[in-house]
């Protein structure tokens, strides 16, 4: 068993052109997770985004802190604490900070 | 894309023996996801546990409200909102509200 708390992770900058976002993983393939990696995503002020994009495996989100907008091509659904997402692989979707505090999600993916 | 908050899923009562627990399954089967299950987990009161109980499969947790306990052989270990657990398959664990909240934590398995 593992246990940590997120703030202690290791924040790391991904590399996606114009991401305004830092990523830290809980829980990964060198914690033995098999399947899926846990990961917390953060983007820390009013107006930065993860610009809409897609890839070929889906995200199961859960919001912890903050305000924000989920962005799509249909539009922006504005979340915060307590809120869920399921983005379908090959779902264009993207994240919007819209809040006077860092905005804060979970962000599962499966093993790559 | 799919999004809600957790307190509009229905609350359900698993059925597993000695269990004071409640679950909502965000994002399952039932939503197109393809790898795993995002569920939200209450132990709505101090005192009250999820037994120490294992399973062929693994665990990844995040504590989004309450105080609680981390059940294992070795001992427990204290959580609360922002720690994260990660159980492997085949490992015993537990899980006990410490506090006067409810104790709910995030809780992804692979799909069965």
């Amino acid at each position: 068993m593992i246990t940590g708390h997120f703030t202690e992770v290791k924040e790391e900058k991904p590399q996606m052109a114009g991401m305004q976002a830092t990523i830290r993983w809980l829980i990964a393939e060198k914690e033995g997770a098999p399947h899926f990696a846990m990961r917390v995503i953060e983007i820390k002020r009013k107006g930065e985004t993860i610009p809409l994009h897609r890839h070929d495996y889906e995200h199961e989100v859960f919001v912890i802190e903050g305000q924000g907008n989920v962005l799509s091509r249909g539009g922006t659904t504005p979340v915060a604490y307590g809120n869920f997402v399921f983005v379908p692989a090959n779902e264009e979707h993207g994240f919007e900070n819209t809040g006077d505090v860092p905005f804060r999600f979970i962000c599962v993916i499966p093993r790559q």
